[in-house]
């Protein structure tokens, strides 16, 4: 048998490729739209694909499951787990609907499928036994978004991304249950999630790539609460806001969008876009084009920028031709296809800026970009509080020539509110490089 | 003054990207389709393209003159000489008609329009001075497919691929008009033609990638002609004919395509197209698909494969994914974008073959592929003759399990027709390998 | 904690790179020499490499472990077990000797030493706890040529590679044992191999990258085999011979050889050397140079051309540029820094062959190229054999112009044989394209 | 005949490839030090390169020619003409010393060499006549330093760079003698010099690639200066001073130096070499540690760390992998193989600065840095002039804690300032970002 998992950074996003040597059939477990990286894994291994499924509906990347059938000519198999409203729509004909304890075969490695609701309602698990290899035992679980290395899927998105009401507490109860049965399978179990550290599907993800059944028993929180009501109050707490294009994700995911192509796009011809900066912020505060905001092109890309996009309105990119078309990619694997130009770096204004070390405290018009949660941990006296993610829609109470401090935790947002600041019209803006963590002890 | 010529070896074509340090403005004359390799140039050197023009209406590729307008908003400026029937229709907005000794600026360069007709009616030339350099005399010539190096445009493309009746005898007429014409200019021009060595819009180009006026007053043929009948019969004489995806090009070019995108292909799933494989000729005869047609990706690509397109059908490629994404961007050069799937090589047939030196002259059933004029130079005996482009339409006149003998020239276009014949259902075939060059001399 | 596995297909070889976050500290497990894929992974994760460990004197590539002292100031740790005599020598100042239950600290990730012989005397495995993660459990094991994904390392190189007599049996209890230890403990702990499927360092290993020790309990032969005697023979049946380079491998990991460099290479100016095709198979059928060996660069390159390089002398390598620095990078880990020029592929000669299965058995002259254990299975009656790796070196009993069938199994070391014997010149050779496993069943 | 240019970037350098078609030959003009690029084009094209030959000992970039010989077992040709104290030294066996008129053969073209001293006293060029292509007369001229776009070659470099006293007057008497002769050849001649744009060996080197001898005639200067002295005077003037690796480059290029060979850096495991941020000046001013110097890697990277490198020193490079392997390159270009190590970027000072349109001429401690030239033509009342060029060496008058104002003539030279000021353990410097150009009118 064959085993290889595709990460992608920008998603901190799992999806496997398996392949049975014995037929010469490869199936993609939980895919994105661009099937680049698996056909040429697949090609150089010598398989063809013909099978892929996925684990349920994604709320944080648009899934290739769609393309894998209609590109491919491949099966596919999803969950007809769950409410029927919040279900797969609008299916290619290449579509098996399974079941819990479904099994389906790819040559001789046997996928049996698993209800394991909680992440959201439909959520399946696919538990593999490689007879081709000679097992009777199952190998390893594709567990999703159920569990993590170290932590177990949110179950709050969909209350907050598609206002679902009460499915939070339903969820957390399912997880629950799901977690319970997991318990019952054996140490040995290789577990295969769905994301790794830095996504936003759960709270506290590891960084390793996989995990074992019998070591998440010890370390995992989720095996080792043992009453269900500690449980939710513990899964539930304290979730981050999800970003703006989850609601996006989930439309697109449960009722699909058109299939996947390369674009290119050209320099910029006119000004009418909101621009955004992919340099360090270094390079941004160093000098970058007045008004334009600057979400550097790294891991955080997606998790930042999803907070501005809208996807009826097309963008600009600002960074080298290279960059850009990095940065295409990675917004075309949410599902977002309007990035309208491009344009080279332009330096019309330097950020001015103190250390957060140099703050006295006598500073008025102190703008905190921090979340929530941050910011009822503690805060300055004077400040006022707009998370960062809302800078762009929401009113800020300051007149335009105000001298205006703006800082965050660590000093990444408040680069990015720089920027929204002066798209907005405001013209006296100081960043606090070093974020509230540097302020003087004094202050805090 | 910036300067660069881009040569493109799958069409021997050349286009021009010149730009004014003054003002930061490039310009490209004769545009291909893809754009990405002008605004890497002009992206590193500062520039940002604010026009483009083009010669003619090409007849060998497809222009990428209406991508420059409205993918850049960038003015274009085309020939509005020559009769209205022949020339351009629905283009954009931004574009200029140009005549005779109309003048374009770009910045502090200016550019003459020259009206050369002969290879087609609407040709025109760029005639250059870069004022901005402190010149009063002309630099050089855009000479399209007037002037190449070492021969001129052939007249006979309108009549053989549009079937415009007469129009080669009076494009040869123009064609001496207009170097008569040139060969006022001063010996120090330089020529930047359109086209190089492989080109099928000459005779015979030269392989250098420009030349000056003077030099070429001396050493191309047309300016030492000096009386009109023979130069037309010179001109006209042997032009071979013109790969079957010419007329395609006209129309192309003549009414507009859809704009360029990349496009992705995926592994074959089903087996109805005709394949054709990329590889070598000696990797496809050590062992191929059955009744795939062999076109090596390389420099004759496109004129070898122009002879087997229909712009109506889907096609597949054979080869390692990067060969095919290469042929499949060489096919969207000529505005083919029908390739349906790829396909890795397979091995179930070796060809058999045997070296011309070992022909005895005893041989039934010999197929010869080459062209009507190698044809007319002599052949075998019991050959029968029909040239490679059209074997794919054309009955051949062999049982199915007759042993076929086939043969060209040197052994390249045999190899396609090996493919052809099987695809076609003959299943006994015998690739002669030194083609008629090197059969035994008292064979010929 | 970060872990990513590097695997090397050319050496079915996997090498590990684990790093801490807290301290921002890495380490890498089994280095190979070039230290390209691991520095970017760390610089991308913004980690500084600070130690190396391997488990090892490896006996099929060449060991990075000196590079990574010398050239990052690392901290190495490398096996003080074993007899003096087979241990390590000439090692740089950073380096640590380790004996069992020695514990290193990379960060708050601790690593424990486990002297696992069996493969070699002095081999040790390295069990992780990621204490920063806030484990106190073990996760997994580095186990080197110890527990391999079904399968567990050979014991008999050091006799058959370096002539150590006796040592295979010795090796093989001393296997057992280590087996006995492993069993007892966790099931849940992952198994970090440092082969897959492919490596000659073993016989039968399965191509998953990683496992479970719970599921190699049940599933790998070598927990299942109760007797000392049993595991010792079945250990150490089959075995096959191992490549050429194995005994410079040794002598190179334990005494040293020069720092890694990327080197280029020229065009052939002369025409001393022997001379490697890289093509496929069907290239080189379809034409190649007579004398010249093909030896395609594909994962099983570095296994065949083993059996054919003499460390003292220069090669020249055949293949377009971009294959043929891939295939000197792959010698490079070997060691082998002797390619003394490329030459492109050219044709002087076709291959003749006809397919087993219009083989009569009526042919005189019939080479089996097979292994020795495929030879005993079953041959023609009239075959003559010498294994593929002694064809360089030994006297072939035909004479040059004879009519010579050469075969093997499924027809991939007869293509090399053909270039072998018109190397050493032989005019008349046909080779049998399916190999004995497709002869006609009557002939068997 | 085939014809390509070579342009170096980072040396503002052309280099030339010619090919006989008739003979499958190709030769280079003035190599540099890695064939890379021309093995590529000569591969592709089906040529082998028999022959190279240089127009002069370079000064400011490290010559190929020996390479060429040494690695391809080519025939070099090097000029015989001048004093043999200036002349080659060390040259390998392949090597023909060529005299005024000699003719060199690559296949059926004919270089005719001629003696054009006045760059430096051995220069020659060489005139191409394609034989194989039916010519009698001369097609070019690979004028190397001698006749440029627009230009021509400096004459004092022997005298600043190598102290040979008195060789600018001679060299100037030369080149006057040399431009006579010259103007005496056909206008149709194409001109192939050995730079462009941006060359320190020349004053006003136009940007376009190649330029006719006609053309030349009535638009460069030196062939419209009638008087010799007068023609001294214009050639002699203002010629700005050499960056300092130019001597280097004299002793390499007569001399000789080791083979080119890439090689690989590793991450800084210590902290004492100069250190040189790669990035752009927005990019270090926004973020940079501590005393290490900007020097962006761009079009004029060379020219600029030219003036910081000694080549008995190690050097070590900031930036991401592939930035620092580039810049690796190009300083091997200038034979310079001493960077020892890499580090990315890292982040614990931020420029302080001010516009130029801020200051108010108040200011004390204002260092400027620009060359002898501009200061001369202008500067501020208190401002101390140290080119930049020679801060790394000179004493700065001014105190550890001075507040100092630092700018050049438009913000590049005065951000290198900065670095090297830190790196002195100044303390308080204030970059003067617009330069003196953008001073307010009032203090200039």
């Amino acid at each position: 048998m064959f085993f290889k998992q595709f990460y992608e950074d920008n998603l901190s996003q799992a999806s496997y490729l398996i392949g049975c040597q014995r037929t010469g059939e490869a199936m993609i477990i939980d895919p994105i739209r661009d099937l680049t990286k698996y056909l040429k894994v697949a090609d150089k291994e010598g398989f063809t694909i013909t099978k892929a499924a996925e684990t349920h509906i994604h709320a944080d990347f648009a899934s290739g499951i769609r393309d894998v059938a209609n590109k491919l000519n491949a099966s596919i198999y999803v969950s007809d787990e769950g409410k029927d409203e919040f279900n797969y729509k609008n299916m290619p004909k290449q579509t098996h609907f399974v079941k819990h304890q479904d099994i389906i075969y790819l040559g001789k490695i046997k996928l049996e499928v698993l209800h394991t609701p909680g992440h959201t309602p439909e959520s399946i698990s696919f538990l593999l036994t490689d007879e081709g290899g000679g097992s009777s035992i199952p190998m390893g679980l594709f567990s999703g978004d159920f569990i993590f290395v170290g932590d177990v899927g949110r179950p709050d998105l969909l209350e907050k991304a598609v206002n679902v009401e009460g499915s939070t507490k339903i969820g957390a109860k399912q997880m629950y249950q799901s977690i319970q049965f997991a318990a019952t399978l054996p140490d040995y179990i290789q577990i295969w999630p769905g994301h790794g550290a830095g996504s936003p599907c759960g709270k506290a993800l590891g960084s390793l790539p996989t995990t074992t059944l019998g070591y998440e028993k010890i370390n995992n929180w989720a095996f080792n609460v043992k009453y269900e009501t500690s449980f939710i109050e513990t899964l539930t707490l304290n979730q981050p806001a999800p970003p703006h294009h989850f609601s996006q994700m989930k439309k697109i995911n449960q009722f699909g969008m058109q299939m996947y192509q390369p674009y290119n796009v050209y320099p910029s011809s006119s000004n009418t876009q909101t621009a955004f900066d992919l340099r360090s912020k270094e390079a941004f505060h160093g000098g970058h084009m007045h008004g334009t905001i600057n979400i550097p092109f790294n891991k955080t890309f997606i998790n930042q920028i999803g907070w501005y996009l809208d996807y009826d309105k097309d963008i600009e990119l600002i960074g080298d031709k290279s960059t850009v078309q990095q940065a295409i990619h990675a917004l075309q694997l949410i599902g977002f296809e309007n990035v309208k130009s491009y344009r080279l770096p332009q330096t019309n204004i330097v950020t001015s800026s103190i250390h957060s070390s140099e703050m006295t405290g006598e500073e008025h018009n102190v703008l905190d970009v921090r979340n929530d949660d941050e910011w009822r941990k503690g805060h300055l006296k004077q400040a006022i509080h707009i998370p960062h993610g809302k800078l762009l829609n929401e009113d800020i109470p300051f007149d335009k020539n105000d001298l205006i401090y703006v800082h965050c935790q660590s000093g990444v947002r408040s680069s990015i509110a720089v920027g929204i600041l002066e798209y907005k019209g405001f013209t006296n803006i100081v960043n606090v490089r070093g974020g509230y963590q540097h302020l003087p002890a004094f202050l805090k």
